[in-house]
């Protein structure tokens, strides 16, 4: 599918970001955050009005390099990750993907009866060439000053967008399918657990050094519908994926917003670290499931609107409720420093920088190394 | 303020309900549905049109009495809620509550400076009378065949959409103004504890046999701030709740939605019962907090949209979640049948039969009384 072996690429320069995934010390906290490349960037919406669309955006190779590097050109962090939409995979089933202006997604084909189930299937990942040729041009154009993450949504997610058609904020149509007729729902999420797979393994051999699945929509479920219909589809995508590639180990995270309940339960998945929102206390996630998962997350993006002098005080509260990552050799609780949800379009960019510099000098301060 | 004493109302025929909020064994669970007065009955709707509009159906004693009491002609249930909504507080604070049609409440003023917030006082009690109105007609209309529960929104919800000025999907300005200004954000919940806790004593004193505070939004709030901005402000509330009245208990039931996280903090609270979402697991939160509350949850309400067999099957699950209430004297964990949150206005009401009639079969089977 894809072409350019990872040996082409230049070495890596700051591996902060992939340590901390693995549980190996790091000197400070690395700090990405999820959505960096977005329209809180006047450079962001000046390269979103050049193509025209968001698909414009994501589908041309030259706009989505541009964006993904945008905010590292600004702001010293320690990740890069793709610019994309976790939709693509369901697009390239054929449903018909689109984003009108100032609206959410939408397909065109809502998947909701036996019929419509029934016709769908793992896309030929042709359709999404264009990810895979955005990553390596990516890889490429950051040269090895951070790695870069690859992502999908999770087969649950996908299937909310798939039945609803949009997004919703009663989740009635999908639940009902699954209430309804849990056959035809778990052949959607198996069909998508397998597309997912395949997908993120093609983006990790072009070039992806970490790959991340959004659970957005998990935290939605009842208890025992989590883990029956979310966590299950989870599972079956992280045991088809990539460990290695080309020598190198790629981590993976997971990622369930509103899933901090189920977090012991989420400690059995074949991944490296898990993704918190801010309703996570750090302090008893780490003693939970810190002996095997290195934990990233979860400052409130809110948080970001008031003054740089609080910010510093509150990204110290979330360092401090993860504690002191492990230091020395071997293996220990680390800590990925993230915003618990996609940064607000209306964040003033300066109180970003507000935020990375406090990560990183309050983080090698606790590690007493400053 | 309020004029008729308890005394004067119809001896309780059914006090499952009541005793189950006591942790006192029951015969069956009980079973209420939040928003059980709405729009899922064709015969809310005729009233409401009646009505003109929404305020106008909460504001006239006789509809407010008039559609309490409907899903109680349908349904077997075992408890009536006051038809009311959670905003008539700041509402007789004189910020002006607005329904527009097919849209969520509105405030005419929003208070988001610190001008508006030293402005803010305790309202009037007269300004509220026509719920006190409402819920002594209510109680008299029951004449005994339900107990009657009272409620109020909780100070944090009050005051996201006091400072929003609608509802909100990012909660961005109240959550700046927590961050920014957290003195301000503390004036407001101060004066909203106090304006809540009064609130709810007079409903008491009109004829309300229980009260439950609506915590709806306590769950989009990160950890430490939920515990600063939303529980302080609950526990000031119940601090200053009566707790018996005209001879009775009166017990109180605290609902955050979004909560699970914080159940094992919630367990010092000084109320009867913690309100659960579909996310909690019922087996664990009773062993967590149900050797001092009673528990009261959480199917999810689009079970409901699943055939009655489906429906049935939820049921049961939710009832083993829980297990068998204790039996006996003396007191012990015990359930209270509920949604995880208000029923949908697209709900067949044929299916709401078809719940309450498993509920309290299934609920006498377990406890082998059938």
């Amino acid at each position: 599918m894809t072409t350019s072996p990872t040996t082409a690429f230049a070495p890596l320069r700051n591996d902060t970001f992939l340590r901390a995934c693995l549980r190996q010390a790091t000197d400070y906290t690395p700090l990405w955050m999820m959505r960096q490349a977005g329209r809180f960037l006047p450079e962001y919406r000046a390269t979103r009005a050049k193509a025209g669309s968001f698909m414009g955006l994501a589908t041309n190779v030259d706009y989505a390099t541009e964006v993904t590097l945008q905010p590292l050109d600004r702001f010293p962090i320690d990740a890069a990750i793709l610019f994309s939409d976790i939709l693509t995979v369901p697009d390239a089933m054929g449903l018909g993907l689109s984003f009108a202006l100032g609206e959410g997604p939408k397909f065109a084909t809502a998947v909701r009866d036996e019929a419509t189930v029934a016709k769908l299937e793992v896309p030929d990942m042709v359709k999404l060439q264009y990810v895979f040729d955005a990553v390596t041009s990516i890889r490429k154009a950051l040269n090895g000053r951070v790695p870069l993450i690859g992502f999908s949504g999770s087969p649950w997610t996908l299937a909310c967008y798939m039945v609803e058609g949009a997004g919703s904020d009663d989740y009635r149509l999908v639940k009902t399918m699954m209430y309804s007729r849990p056959d035809l729902m778990h052949r959607i999420l198996e069909i998508n657990a397998d597309a997912v797979a395949l997908y993120l393994n093609t983006q990790i051999e072009a070039g992806a050094q970490a790959v991340m699945v959004f659970d957005s929509w998990g935290g939605v479920l009842a208890d025992g519908a989590f883990q029956e219909f979310s966590l299950a589809y989870t599972r079956r995508v992280l045991a088809k994926l990539h460990k290695t590639w080309d020598g190198a180990t790629i981590p993976s995270i997971v990622f369930t917003k509103g899933g901090g309940l189920w977090l012991d339960e989420m400690e059995s998945l074949d991944c490296n670290a898990l993704g918190l929102d801010w309703t996570v206390n750090l302090t008893k996630a780490r003693a939970l499931v810190g002996g095997s998962k290195a934990l990233q997350g979860n400052l409130d993006p809110n948080v970001l609107f008031a003054p740089p002098e609080k910010i510093e005080a509150e990204v110290i509260k979330v360092l401090n409720a993860f504690g002191t990552p492990h230091s020395g050799s071997g293996l220990g609780p680390t800590h990925i420093f993230n915003l618990g949800h996609g940064i607000s379009q209306h964040t003033p960019p300066e109180h970003v920088a507000a935020l990375v510099e406090a990560v990183h000098k309050h983080s090698r301060l606790m590690r007493g190394a400053c």
